[in-house]
């Protein structure tokens, strides 16, 4: 049976050849190419260069990628001094890759956790811990992704029109991703759902990414330009909107992918409820509102010469281009996280689903 | 001097070459190339593949398109049954490079009447007619768009911030355009404006067209992705909105280019006064309202595939591809026409505008 892009794993270890896998997500929808990385640099390449993207996926891809790199200093380290020198160069490093991916962070600070918490083990033992954590972190987000599906599925029927923007798909994480999960997990159970794809400008991750990944699934996907979004839900073709996120605020405010609060504020035109699925790893309680969340801003050639066969743009025209835009929590209908749906006033409800959370946790 | 786009007409007749002078936008802005067409089956052509585009230019390339091939036809006709004969059957051709542009069916019907009521003259003086008319539209064309700008200039105040869609600009018409025509009418009274052109997605006539002719202009002018548009106007920079229209119903509902009723509805969100530029011959008062309006629908590749050096999309997927959308009279603050600005509610207002013209028309 050919292979689809769903048969390949997003970010996986190659234990043999100790080897960080991740599909060359720069390629598609072209072609499917696996990356086998063993040298640190390419990993920061790697991530640098959108290679892995998606912040789940940049996450368990950091934790992977230092492991790899572990190992390998392992084989050399006379000390743990000496093999935790290099692991924290090597942790700083690839946490320099990109600043603003919220993941890569947290999940360089779990591993960087447990190898300070083993110094008194031998690197062997050390190695195992880094390896279980590791592979737990990469567990974890097919868990936490599975379970916003599952909370997701109770927000639509068998057959309705759902929109997303950009791709917070399974190529943004391991599996089911964040948006598509509930499109997934419904999948599973037999469910057919009308599916509408912007296809995200400047970088299209839309076109290339997540029309492909549905499109490979067997589902019914359908591709738009991202101004096209009011024709199809003003044509009564979409019954909920789902999209994923960079950062939720204390608030609910939510910053994600340039363009995101347009379809907010489209579909609060059309009354169609708007959805932010977001793992509780991307909620900042810290932030206490959208006014307070960075927007990077990117190289004006993303718009007026990226993917074009010739410049599109007169030489010398000022270009903006954020990357993100923030959505004001007015306009988000619920927030689907791994432990239940928020609701506004949100201030109160993220409270609420950060106290299951820990309370989960202590029953652990 | 260096010559600009500015220094070019968008549409010409060389009379001592018998020729239609274009300028060919789908080469814009990598180079300005004039076209000087002889040919019928050319100028054909050259409305068919959006070498000249915009309902306003496409009519006045329409009109000295038929005067050169009526001058060809006159030199070898007998007779002005002779004649006559194949005039219309060159009028019947040309109206079929794009029947959903208004203005070439009204240009050419124009062309008609004058030829037929000059039946009974010498050709020489039948001729003599069509050039007069021809080169009529084209003035009556810059004189309507100046007007247009005028009105729009009493919305605005110099140091404003507008935003455009799509190009209803000098290279959619003879000179100063629809949108731009306040723009273009503020700059010589020494105003200055930040505008925002969105890059209108798929065929990038924003990107191509819009910031093009404003820069080389010496406006500042501000390129930005369809999906930027919510964020300039959230950051506070955008004043108001000029778009242009392919049809305004009897009830003001306004068909333009794909994205133009997300502008709008984004508009209303933040506040921001949103203006249709409308010549009254793109306000059809026997189509009563936005849900008659038909839709053109354009193939999937525009957006899969054109204008990237591959292809942006995978294979299989369905595509939705509507060229224009309707725009709620609700979310327009006025419609500019060269009669005055009409306001809601516009059954009334737009009758009031046509009431004008038909005075006006008396007086002279």
């Amino acid at each position: 049976m050919k292979k689809t892009i769903l048969d390949y794993d997003t970010v996986d270890l190659d234990e043999e050849n100790n080897a960080l896998v991740i599909i060359d997500q720069t390629k598609l929808p072209g072609s499917i190419e696996l990356l086998k990385i063993t040298d640190l640099k390419e990993m920061w390449d790697a991530i640098f260069l959108l290679k892995v993207r998606g912040a789940p996926a940049i996450g368990v891809a950091a934790a992977i990628g230092i492991y790899v790199e572990a190992v390998r200093l392992a084989e050399t380290a006379k000390s743990f001094e000496e093999f935790y020198s290099g692991f924290a160069k090597a942790r700083d490093y690839l946490d320099s890759a990109r600043p603003t991916a919220v993941n890569l962070n947290w999940a360089l600070s779990r591993m960087d956790e447990v190898a300070k918490r083993a110094s008194e083990l031998p690197l062997k033992d050390v190695l195992e811990k880094l390896h279980r954590e590791a592979i737990e972190i990469r567990e974890e987000d097919i868990r936490v992704c599975r379970s916003i599906g599952e909370y997701g599925l109770t927000l639509i029927k068998d057959g309705d029109g759902l929109l997303t923007h950009c791709n917070a798909g399974k190529l943004a994480a391991v599996k089911y991703g964040t948006a598509t999960a509930p499109m997934y997990i419904g999948q599973e159970k037999g469910y057919h759902f009308r599916i509408f794809s912007d296809e995200t400008r400047p970088l299209l991750q839309g076109a290339r990414l997540t029309s492909f990944e549905l499109h490979s699934a067997g589902m019914d996907v359908t591709l738009i330009c991202d101004n096209m979004a009011g024709s199809v839900m003003r044509n009564g073709w979409v019954n909920a909107v789902f999209v994923g996120c960079d950062r939720v605020a204390a608030n609910g405010d939510a910053a994600n992918k340039i363009g995101t609060s347009m379809v907010a504020a489209l579909a609060k035109q059309y009354n169609i409820p708007f959805y932010v699925c977001a793992p509780t790893s991307t909620i900042d309680m810290a932030t206490p509102s959208g006014d307070e969340i960075r927007i990077e801003q990117r190289k004006p050639e993303e718009i007026t010469e990226m993917w074009y066969e010739r410049r599109m743009a007169p030489n010398g025209v000022k270009v903006y281009n954020p990357a993100f835009d923030v959505t004001d929590s007015s306009l988000i209908t619920g927030i689907v996280t791994e432990y239940g749906i928020a609701r506004p006033p949100y201030a109160e409800s993220l409270e609420r689903i950060f106290a299951k959370k820990s309370e989960e946790k202590q029953v652990k």
